[in-house]
C-alpha cells in the first residue's frame, strides 16, 4: 500500500481506469474541483477510462448528460458501465415473458423496458395480473410511495416464486455534506429478511460488475487485468471488489473515506488498496492550476 | 414434547397461564372462536393469567378495550403486559431529561408521554430542536410518512448518540388470511443496519418481557417458574423466550404455525415446546360438540 | 455521559455495585494494581458488591479461590454470579432426565453436574447412549479435541432436537498483552450456523444474567435499579446489558476498551455508558498510592 | 420451471455443460450409479463439458485421478475448474512475494504452491517470519491442529493487515448416510467473525467462478451463455449461482436436495431451477436394465 501525490503517476502506469462515479468524480456539490483535468489528461495519452457505478436510478444517456451539463463531456454514455446494465443482461437471459414489476423512478425503468417484456410499478400489480409477474426489480427509492408500495412488494414476494433483481446494491447514499438518503439496496435487504427469500444483487463489490466491464474492452482489444486500475471512495464496494476480481486498486479521499480515518478503517476492515491518493485530479503542475 | 387434545389439562396443571395475543386469542378476522370458555373457565378455577404481547400501538387500556368490543370482558387492562411497559421503565430509568422522539401513533405514544418528557414525532425535529432530542423511539408502522420520516431518522441517528429502543421486536404482522404488513420492528433493523449502531430491543423472545410479568405477580404474592406455562402460536417469541426464561411453554396452532408444518419447523429450528394443543380452547365437554 | 476521575465518587453515589471480572478487578497479568483498596473501600463503607461474569469455566467456589491466591479476600464465591448459574438454573427447570453432552473441562461440567442430570463430554455420547442425550451445553474452550468432538456435536444437533445452551456468549478472550483465544461462544455461533438451529444463550449483554443477581438481592433485601451500578470495560456486554436492564453504567479503561479509541467507539455503536472511568481503582487521596 | 424425465433430452438441448461433482457425479459411496453413460453420450455427441466445483483440498490432476479409479476416465484434469485455480489467480495477480500461510493438507497446497510464493502452514509461522506473511488462506479442513492452528490464525490475522482468501465456501460436506463434516468455508466464517475483517471466497455461488469456466472456453471458441447449462444438487451455490451468471439450470435430486423437499425448499428460498431432474444419468433406453 503506498501513497501516492499525484494521480497522474498512476494514469502513467495503466493503460486502462475504472472510476466510481460518486465520490470520485462528483459529490453532492458537483464535479470535484480539478477533476477536468484528468480527464483530459486521460484522452491527450490515449488511455481508456469507464466509469463502473452501482447507479441504476437512470440511464447511460442520461447519467451522461449529467456529466455534460457540468462541462465534463469527455464522459459519454458509451463509457458508463451501471449494476443497471446487468440486470438488463439477466432480464434478457432468464425471463421470456410476462410482466416485470419494480420498485423506482420512471426513468429507471429503462434497464427494463428495452428487454421487451412488460414493465409495471409495483403499485400497478393486482389480483388480475399478478399471476404474470416474472420477476421483481428494485431499482431506485424514488418514484413510489414507500408505505403501500414496500407492503405490496412484501405480499407479491410471498405470492410469487420469482427471481428478484436488487440493481443497486448500496445501502445509503449521501445527499449533502451531513446529509445521507436510504437507498434501494437497503429497502430490499428488509424485505428481504423479512420474506426470507433469497435476492440477487448486482453491484459493486460483485465482481459480475468488473466482468461486465472487461467483457466491454475484451470486445473490441485483447487486454490483461494488470493493465487496469480501479479508482474508488469506498473500501467496502470499490476497494474490495475490484480487488477480488484481481485489480489493482487506488483509495481516493474525496468522498465516503475521510483522510483522518484511512489506517483505521484499512486496519479494522482488512481490505487493502494498492495505492492511496488525495483525490483523483491530474495535477500536471506549471504556473498554476 | 406432547400432543394435548384438550387445553383444559393444561390449564388444571399450572396456576399462571401467560398469553401471546395475535393468534392465540384473536386473529385478523376477530376473537379466536370459543376463547370465551377458557377465560371463564379460568376466573372459576381461580387462576391468573396474563396477556404478554409485543404490541406497543396502544395503551393496555386501549387494548383491553378491544376485547371487550367483542365481548371478552374478562382481559382488563391490568392483566395486559406490552413491550410498550419495557419502553416506558427504560425512560423512567435512564432518559431524566429533553425530547424523545418517535415514529408511531398518537396512540402509541401513550407509552412514552407518561414518562414526563417531552415527546415529538419525527417529523418534527428540526435543526432549532435535535440537539435536545436524548432518546429515539420505534413505537409502530403507523402514524408517519415512511419516505420522509424513515430519511428523517437515519439522519437524526447518525447526529446524535442516544438510546435507540425498538418497542415491537416483530418483522412482520399478519393482516389478512394471505397478507401480511411490514412491522415496526422490520423497519428498525434496516436503520440499524444503515446507522451501523446497536439499538435496545424490548419484546419476546428477549427474557426482559417475561421477567416484567413475573415481577407483577411477585408483587403480591410468592411465585415459582414452575407454576407458569407461556402459550403462543410462534415459536421463534412465544415458544423461544418462554423456553429460555425457564418456563413451560404450550404450541397453539391457531396463527403463526400451521399443523402441517409443526414438525418440519421444530425440527428445522430446534425450537421444542413442552407441549403442542390445537387452540387455546378449553373443552368442558357436555352434550355437544 | 461523564467523565469521572476517581472511581471513589461513584462508589460514594450508588448502594451496590456490580463489576465485570475480566478487564476491570483482573487482567492477564493479575489483579488491577491497587484495586484492593477499592474493596477494602466498599467493605469499610457497607456497599454491596457482585461480580458478573460471562464466565462458565469453572465453579464460584474455584472463581473466588481464584482471587485469593492474589490476596483479594473480599470476593468469596457467594458474590459471584455466573452465566454458568443461570445455565444451571434453566437445566433444573427444563430438563428433566437422561444425559446432558458437554463441551467444556471437566471443571467447568460443575455447573450441569449439579443438576441431578447425568453428564457426559460429546467425545463419550454413542449410538448407544445418543437417544437419551436431552441438552447440549458449550461450556469452555479447552478439555476436548476440536477436530474430533466440534464434528461430533454437529452431527449429534442434527440427529437430536433439543436445547442446546451456551453457556458464555463471548467470541474471544484476552490472553497475554497482544494475543487473544477463540471463546466457546465462538465456536457455537460456528455450530449454530452449520445446523440451521437456535441456540439459548446466556451472559451479558443478554438481561438475564442481571435480572439473576439482582434477584439474588431481591432475596434479602428491597432493592430499585437506581441503587445498583454496573461497571465494565465491553460496551457491546457490560455496558449495552446494564443500561438495557435499566441499571447506571460505568466504562473502566483497564480491558478491551483503550483510552484512545473511547470516543469513536461510543459514537460508532451508540452504545453510553453513564460514566467513563479510568479504572475502578478507588483512590483516598491521602499521602500517596 | 420443468421437470424432466431423461436428462438426454437437456444434453440434446446445449452445447456445452458445467457439473457440480459432489451429489451430482459422485457421492461419499463412489460414483452416482449409470453417471459414466451420460458422459459416454456426452463424447458421442460431441458436446463440451466442465466439471465446476468448491473443491480446494487437492489439484485438478489429482481430483481427475480419483474419477479414474473409479473408472470414470473421461473427466480429465482440463475439464475440472476449481475455487482453487481461483485462487491461485488472484495470488499471481495480486501478491508480489513474501510468505503466503495457510490451512490444508499438503495436497492442498499445490494452488498456492505454483504462484511461486513461499508457502508456509499456518503452524510454521513464528515471530521471526510472521512480518514476511502477505496472504492468508483457507484451503481445507484437514492436515492442520485444530485447537493450535485455528488460535494461531486469529491472533496473525490481529496482527498483520494481509488479503485472506478463502478458497472452498462451503460450510460443511457430507461424509456418509447421516453424517457430515465441517468445512473450511465454516470455520473461515467463524474467524471472520471474531477479527473482524473482511475475507475474500471463491467458490460458487460467486459469479467469478462461473466467469473463470466460461473464460477457459472462450480462448478457443466464440461461446453465449445460452449455449451453457449448469447441473447441480443444491440451490444455495450451484442453482443460485449459475442463475445470477444468466445460465439455464438443472436441480439434480442426487445429493443435498431431497426428493421430498424440492418443492418447499424452491417456494423457501426462492431459488428457482430452469429445470428438476431426478439424476444427470442419461437414459438411452435399449434392451438393457
Amino acid at each position: 500500500m503506498k501513497r501516492i501525490d499525484n494521480f497522474k503517476s498512476i494514469v502513467d502506469k495503466y493503460d486502462i481506469i475504472f472510476f466510481d462515479a460518486f465520490g470520485v468524480i462528483k459529490t453532492y456539490q458537483g464535479l470535484v474541483p480539478g477533476i477536468g483535468k484528468t480527464f483530459q489528461y486521460l484522452q491527450e495519452q490515449g488511455k481508456e477510462y469507464y466509469i463502473v457505478t452501482n447507479d441504476a436510478s437512470r440511464s447511460p444517456a442520461q447519467l451522461a448528460e449529467a456529466y455534460h451539463k457540468y462541462g465534463l463531456t469527455a464522459i459519454t454514455a458509451d463509457r458508463i458501465v451501471s449494476s443497471g446494465m446487468l440486470t438488463k443482461e439477466y432480464l434478457d437471459l432468464q425471463v421470456q415473458d410476462g410482466i416485470v414489476a419494480y420498485l423506482g423512478t420512471p426513468e429507471s425503468q429503462h434497464y427494463i423496458d428495452s428487454s421487451g417484456l412488460h414493465t409495471l410499478p409495483v403499485s400497478a400489480v393486482n389480483n388480475s395480473n399478478i399471476d404474470k409477474v416474472n420477476a421483481m426489480i428494485f431499482l431506485d427509492d424514488e418514484g413510489f410511495d414507500w408505505f403501500g408500495d414496500l407492503n405490496k412488494t412484501v405480499n407479491l414476494l410471498r405470492k410469487r416464486t420469482i427471481p428478484v433483481i436488487v440493481a443497486n446494491t448500496d445501502n445509503a447514499y449521501p445527499l449533502s455534506v451531513g446529509d445521507v438518503s436510504i437507498a434501494i439496496g437497503g429497502i430490499a435487504s428488509m424485505i428481504e429478511n423479512i420474506v426470507g427469500k433469497r435476492f440477487i444483487r448486482f453491484g459493486k463489490p460483485d465482481s459480475q460488475m468488473f466482468m461486465f466491464a472487461y467483457d466491454l474492452i475484451r470486445e473490441y482489444r485483447p487486454v490483461s487485468k494488470k493493465q487496469i486500475v480501479m479508482v474508488g471512495d469506498t473500501l467496502q464496494t470499490d476497494i474490495l471488489g475490484g480487488n477480488k476480481f484481481g485489480l489493482d486498486t487506488v483509495l481516493v479521499l474525496t468522498g465516503n473515506t475521510l483522510p483522518k480515518d484511512v489506517e483505521t478503517r484499512i486496519t479494522a476492515t482488512g481490505i487493502m488498496p494498492t495505492y492511496i491518493c488525495d483525490s483523483a485530479v491530474v495535477d500536471l503542475g506549471g504556473f498554476g492550476f
